[in-house]
């Protein structure tokens, strides 16, 4: 095992302390939800007095989860509590709980290449592909705590941030550990139609009108969707709702760029993402202030749709040279 | 290993054998190409005469799993021939080739429940996920012969049976043999993209005018979808641009059954699909002169859409007790 001292440094904090606070990110994804649902229900087997403090609305699909363990959605005084903080690379990602900088003990696991190492112990291991595969091995030092709930909520974690073992994130050891976790017999199929496939009318009726919208630049090869907030409103969406549907331009064979505008609230401002198949597209998010990774990135810049769609589509077609 | 009696036969044969045909099934999915493309990259690394005969047309998206190969689309005498069939229950599902009765040696591989045994030998395995995994058993029988491309090949063959390892048929052994061929060092997301997400043009538009015609009954528990000739000539859609359209009726939370009805090119007649959560709608088909899976099932009825519509409605109702 790599990072054997960090783990030991993790399982004695974790045999010695009482009360323990679990933290995760802004917008929880399903590595975040499931890794905290894991490690909750494992602290609960060792007899250990846990909350989770939700920095954040958990999205409906991930919400179960959670059923039945205790959380709270604010933080006072953190002096002398332990703290272990999930998948977050960065104190500014748990952005209603300054606090925490004043827990006795402050443990920060995670898998992110970019984690400030901003805990007292830090266990980073960025060979994983998700924050719920560290969770694994630690939870295995302890023999006989796994259980179908806990393994189920690995799943989740590993299964959500691998794009259910289709991003090039995914690794033999994502297999290896998936293997082990099904033989504790949950059922894949109602667990997986739950975190990938159910979406909500108003996230459907947004992928129709989303269609409804698209439009092709340079011979096909650059497709932006364009949702207003006329469409949003009409679609009874909420933000979470969205996820995804950037996915409709880049997934339509022969397209090397898609992108997604987005009004926000106030109409003053474009959220615009982008997806791409070769070109890195965190560069184009960067010119415009933003950020992101090669194939995925994205920005908000300040115009009308007009004004906005004519900046950045101009910046695509330099980019891909048409 | 279980079966071992039958993989040894089959052992023998191929490296016995000099001269090997490779078939499976009508309407190909990705498991019947995957492993038509690996068990045809590994005999021709045995220096076998290898040629794969494709009864139907390899749908876009799996075609470069064939690039390079050795493929005929008819076959004449198989007198004296050896024929390995792959993923085929039933000699039925390789309509245009009645001829490989006359083989002299037919291997039958596969790992559907109902298979036949048409055989002069069969391997089959009904506790594998996909025909991809007895192939992969079968391969490593022959140390050295697996490599990067038959590597990709029976990983596009076991995920896509698995549905990208969500469907229920998934197993702890459908993980670790994921675990071992992805050392052979493919792109997952690159080969993934290409063979999930990708879709044509046409089978993006579908997917918007069948979000135009959603309809949902018994307060939001049935969701119908309805495909007309006019909308399926208009989008310049082919058959397999229909795929997983259905998915967007039963993805949408609080659906238990939905139905697509589709017209078929003579107007006269409606091919109807269901999907569900929990009832069983291979009965609904079987009512209806059709089949399938407990949770997949379907069937084809004549008349009109209103009659069609109004006599499975009815149906779908009464089973659901709504």
């Amino acid at each position: 095992m790599s990072k054997e001292k960090e783990y030991t440094a993790v399982r004695k904090i974790l045999e010695k302390e009482k009360n323990i606070i679990l933290l995760s990110h802004i917008n929880p994804d399903g590595d975040s939800i499931g890794s905290l649902a894991a490690m909750a229900r494992f602290l609960i087997k060792l007899e250990k007095e846990v909350i989770i403090a939700l920095t954040d609305k958990t999205p409906e699909r991930y919400a179960f989860l959670l059923e039945g363990l205790p959380t709270v959605d604010s933080l006072t005084d953190l002096k002398g509590k332990t703290v272990i903080v999930l998948d977050s690379s960065d104190l500014s990602r748990i952005k209603t709980f300054p606090e925490v900088r004043h827990a006795s003990v402050l443990v920060n696991i995670d898998h992110h290449v970019s984690n400030k190492k901003y805990g007292s112990i830090n266990l980073i291991d960025d060979s994983a592909a998700a924050t719920g595969e560290i969770i694994y091995t630690l939870i295995n030092m302890f023999p006989g705590m796994m259980d179908t709930e806990i393994a189920a909520a690995l799943y989740v974690a590993i299964s959500t941030d691998t794009g259910s073992y289709k991003y090039d994130n995914t690794t033999s050891k994502s297999f290896a550990i998936s293997a082990e976790l099904i033989k504790y017999g949950f059922k894949i199929g109602t667990l997986s139609a739950k975190i990938f496939d159910e979406r909500s009318l108003a996230a459907t009726m947004l992928i129709k009108e989303g269609l409804e919208t698209i439009e092709f630049f340079a011979g096909g090869k650059i497709c932006c969707m364009t949702i207003s907030r006329e469409i949003f409103e009409r679609t009874m969406a909420r933000d979470e709702d969205m996820d995804g549907l950037i996915n409709y331009t880049i997934n339509i064979r022969g397209v090397e760029v898609g992108v997604l505008f987005f009004q926000q609230p106030d109409g003053r401002e474009i959220r615009v993402g982008f997806r791409s198949r070769k070109i890195d597209v965190s560069q184009l998010a960067l010119k415009l202030g933003g950020g992101g990774h090669v194939n995925a990135a994205g920005c908000s810049v300040a115009g009308t749709f007009y004004e906005v769609k004519a900046k950045v589509l101009n910046l695509v077609q330099e980019q891909l040279k048409v």
